[in-house]
C-alpha cells in the first residue's frame, strides 16, 4: 500500500511555471501518475513535467474520462484511487493548473481522505492568474470583488454585482454576452486559450471587438471586468 | 530609463513555492525592488527571495504604506513608479502572493502601462490556494461557483448563492458569522494566518468550533464552504 500521496498542480502549460517544491517532489517520488482523458491521447500534465523528471522515472497513466454521467465518472475515480492506493512508497499525482480549483485530482483526493491516507497538495499556478498576466491586466485591486463561474453559470446575475468575473470554459460565452445589448460597452473582456503553452491565443477588448471562435475549446477562459 | 519591468509574485511565504521562471528572472535582472510598509520594517517579499538571489544583487526598498487615504497612497505609488522607471536596465518588482490579485504591484503596473513601459508579470502562488492546500480541502469542483470578498464585503448576501467564499482579511469575520444564528451549522470554515510561512496557523471546523482570535491580523484569510 502507498505511504504518502502528493497532489501536484503543474500549472497551465509552461514548464517554467512549476514551483521549486514540485520539481523536488517529482524527482523524489517513486511513481508519478498522469491523467489522460482518453486511451492513446497524450497527457497535458505529463507534457508539462516530462522535461524535468529523470527518463527512468516510473510514470503511470490514469484514465479520467470527460462525461456528464456522474455514476460513470464515479466508477473511474474509484478505479483511479484504488490504483494509486495499491502503489508502493511515495507517489505523486499531477494535474494541470492547481489541485484545489476544478481539478481532476479533487475527486480522488476525497477518496484518500475518507480512507485516512496521507495526502499533501502542492500548489501550481492556476489558469485565471496566468491569463491575467498574459493579458497584462490585474484581476482585482483594493476592495474589488471577484467571482469564478464555471461555464458562465449565472453570468447575467453577477455581471453588475462583481468587479471581475472569471468564466471557465467559454464555448457559449459569445451568445451570453451578445444578450447584454446596450450594456455591452460597460465591460472589458479578455479571452485566453491554452494560456502559457506554445499554442496560446489571447484577445482583449470590448465585447463586439472580440472574435470568440478560437476560444470555444475546453481549455479556454474569460476575464470580464466592469469598466469604471 | 528602465528597459523592462518584471512584476513577480513570490507566493505566500515558503521560498520553495517560487516558480522556476521567477528564480531565473530574479537572478538575471540588474535590480530587484522590494516593497516595505514602513521605514525600518522588514519586507515580507524580500524574506521569501533572499535565499535564492546572489548576495551582491542590488536590492532597493520601496515604501508602500498602508492607509485608507487614497490621495496619500496615490502619491506614494507615483513616487515608487518613478523610482523604478528611472532605474537602468531590466528590473524586477516583487510582491507577495500573485501580482494580479490584490497586490501592491497593480498600482505601479497601471502607471507603467499608461507610460508604455514594457511589463511582464510572472505569476506566483496565491494565498487562497495555499490555504486550501494547508487545510487539505479543495476550493471548488465540477460546476461549483466561487467568490472572493475582500474583508467579507457583502458576505451575508453571497453565503447562500456561492458554494465557496474566500474572505481576504478576517479581522471582523467572527461578528459577521455569529449573526447567522440557526444557519451556522450549514458551513465549514477554514481560517489561515501567514500560510506556508514558519509561523503558519490554521483552523478548520463549524463556525462555533473556531477560535477566531489568532486570525485577526492582515495576513489572514478564510475559506467558507457550504455543506451539502
Amino acid at each position: 500500500m502507498v505511504d504518502k500521496i502528493y497532489g501536484i498542480g503543474v500549472g497551465p502549460g509552461d514548464t517554467d511555471l512549476l514551483t521549486l517544491k514540485s520539481v523536488k517532489i517529482l524527482n523524489s517520488v517513486e511513481t508519478i501518475f498522469v491523467p489522460i482523458s482518453k486511451e492513446g491521447k497524450a497527457s497535458v500534465a505529463y507534457e508539462i513535467i516530462k522535461g524535468i523528471i529523470p527518463e527512468d522515472k516510473k510514470v503511470v497513466e490514469l484514465l479520467f474520462p470527460m462525461s456528464k454521467d456522474i455514476e460513470f465518472l464515479q466508477k473511474h475515480w474509484e478505479n483511479a484511487a484504488k490504483e494509486i492506493i495499491n502503489e508502493k512508497g511515495t507517489v505523486a499525482v499531477v494535474t494541470i493548473g492547481d489541485a484545489t480549483l476544478y481539478s481532476t485530482f479533487s475527486y480522488v483526493w476525497q477518496i484518500f481522505n475518507k480512507n485516512n491516507i496521507e495526502v499533501e497538495v502542492i500548489n501550481g499556478i492556476s489558469s485565471p492568474f496566468a491569463a491575467a498576466a498574459s493579458l497584462n491586466i490585474p484581476l482585482v485591486e483594493g476592495d474589488e470583488k471577484l467571482a469564478i463561474l464555471p461555464q458562465g453559470k449565472d453570468l447575467e446575475r453577477y455581471l453588475d454585482e462583481f468587479d471581475t468575473l472569471i468564466v471557465m470554459k467559454t464555448n457559449d460565452l459569445e451568445e451570453k454576452l451578445k444578450n447584454l445589448k446596450n450594456k455591452k460597452d460597460s465591460f472589458l473582456v479578455g479571452v485566453v486559450n491554452r494560456v502559457t503553452s506554445s499554442s496560446q491565443k489571447i484577445s482583449l477588448g470590448k465585447i463586439d471587438e472580440i472574435d470568440f471562435e478560437p476560444f470555444k475549446d475546453y481549455l479556454s477562459l474569460a476575464i470580464i471586468k466592469k469598466l469604471k
